[in-house]
């Protein structure tokens, strides 16, 4: 029996989440997805293997399903395009993969894990980032099997205008994101984060999703944590850093740490989002400021999934 | 009478810089180059103007001086071309700009500027950080202007090999990059740093140059940081955000805190590298934890300038 409580989180994004637009199909449809990706990284860690694999394959999960903003379900850019970002980090070892500004990979969390573990570098973007694929089995789609109706919706309402928007609802507030934080049974703690940006992005903007310390943070001393929101915001308060080190520097808990991080530091700076954390202890907190974050956690104990506050 | 102790400090890069390679000639260079960057950051300073001018201009001689990478010394990456990252930070708002992979641009770091008081984003790539620039008065400059001969050399001896190389010997040990952080006469901190990244890159490999919280990092709280070194062991400590933690949080020094951050942490994960800092009363800490790192620091009571130990 495992010393360790080993648990995961994930999210699939935080925001104004309408429920005036949600109807009970939808929600119904989002609680599946998002069981299904809870169960597959538990199903991982229960079996013994590594928090790094769970929290990859719950994000290949949600990057699978088109309701998230991530993999199929990508939002396009100014051009027609899905430009993914996604990042990964080995608590134990501190290696750390990632991918911005990335067309065509299927599951985009694969190939920052692939950076990760067979690369000198931490951050590949771009054709260069397919360039490096092109030596794994990294599973290519067309740009046709990341055409969602919805997305292509939401994209012709704003396209040719300088308007953005960070997912998809007509007020700007749904912010696209997906995550998991793992503990695994011999007491490592991973973080992964994926994303397809804003709708109707231009100008090569990179958010917070593929940035260690910002989107992204796992260490064994401390916490791993997955970030999802206002990318800028995110990036400007280092979030995901930031609650590892008011744990290790200033002793705070999980949850006291995570609640100062979103509730006080990035509600000042005038940002929206949220995280999903665990720590070495498995103790799991899921802080957002807005609505209504689309998570979900489960351990030995305990399985929960939820949409609301 | 300013109530602050305003100041700057520079970096021009870290690393093994050996000696017996350092004629006096080329020592004299640089020490030249160096006192020119701190005294145009400095008089910025001194005239009353912003910590934000005065690291955008002492960056400004940095990147238009052949002798470092960045701006017109930049180096070439794996198919021959200049492609440079750059980032600023204002502590006073947080606000924050910056670039990866751009070409072209004659100096990387007022593009970031321009992004951080003109964009929604804080960091643009690539052709797309271009075409914004479009909209502004940005100084553009051919392929030839960034060719410099020993930038060539160091090129030609591993191109189309895998090797890459941080910066300018063979043994891979000197890491290239510029910056500079600033206090200025309202008590306001600001960080910037500039790079070319490392020669025969490829993949669009992005380092920490650009990226806030592990390249450089400004908050009016605690400090201002710009990072240079190994970049992948930076971007995974999170070093110059971890320094403004470790101060707000754990209640170093500036200087305990950088050294906390360079001699320990970044040396225990296998790192190279050093910061130039500065606290929110001006004093200023450089630490690095190599053989050399081209610095110089200047306020109304003494002017430094130093490579070695």
């Amino acid at each position: 029996m495992s010393d360790y409580t080993f648990g995961i989180a994930i999210h699939g994004g935080a925001g104004t989440i309408e429920k005036s637009l949600m109807t009970s199909e939808k929600k119904a449809a989002y609680m599946e997805a998002l069981e299904t990706a809870i169960d597959a990284g538990y199903e991982v860690l229960d079996s013994g293997q590594s928090a790094i694999s769970a929290v990859e394959a719950a994000v290949i999960e949600l990057e699978n399903c088109p309701l998230f903003n991530a993999g199929k379900g990508a939002v396009f850019n100014s051009i027609g395009q899905h430009e993914m970002d996604a990042s990964i980090m080995d608590g134990k070892t501190l290696h750390a993969g990632a991918i911005a500004a990335v067309r065509n990979v299927k599951n985009p969390i694969t190939l920052a894990n692939i950076i990760r573990e067979h690369s000198d570098h931490v951050l590949l973007a771009g054709t260069g980032a397919l360039e490096f694929a092109e030596k794994f089995n990294i599973q290519i789609e067309t740009d046709a099997y990341f055409h969602t109706d919805h997305r292509f919706e939401q994209w012709q309402k704003i396209k040719g205008s300088d308007d953005f928007q960070l997912d998809h609802t007509s007020e700007k507030k749904y912010l696209g994101t997906v995550g998991a934080v793992a503990l695994d049974q011999n007491g490592n703690l991973a973080a992964a984060t994926s994303t397809g940006g804003m709708t109707n992005k231009k100008f090569g903007r990179i958010g917070d999703s593929p940035l260690i310390g910002l989107g992204s943070y796992a260490n064994n001393n401390t916490c791993a944590v997955s970030c999802t929101g206002s990318g800028e915001y995110l990036m400007r308060a280092v979030t995901a850093y930031d609650i590892s080190c008011l744990m290790e520097y200033k002793g705070l808990s999980l949850q006291e740490a995570a609640e100062f991080s979103i509730l006080e530091r990035l509600t000042a700076l005038g940002g929206d989002g949220g995280v999903v954390s665990i720590d070495k202890a498995g103790n799991m907190a899921m802080v957002f400021n807005c609505d209504g974050m689309y998570r979900a956690q489960r351990n030995k104990n305990h399985k929960e999934i939820a949409i609301y506050k």
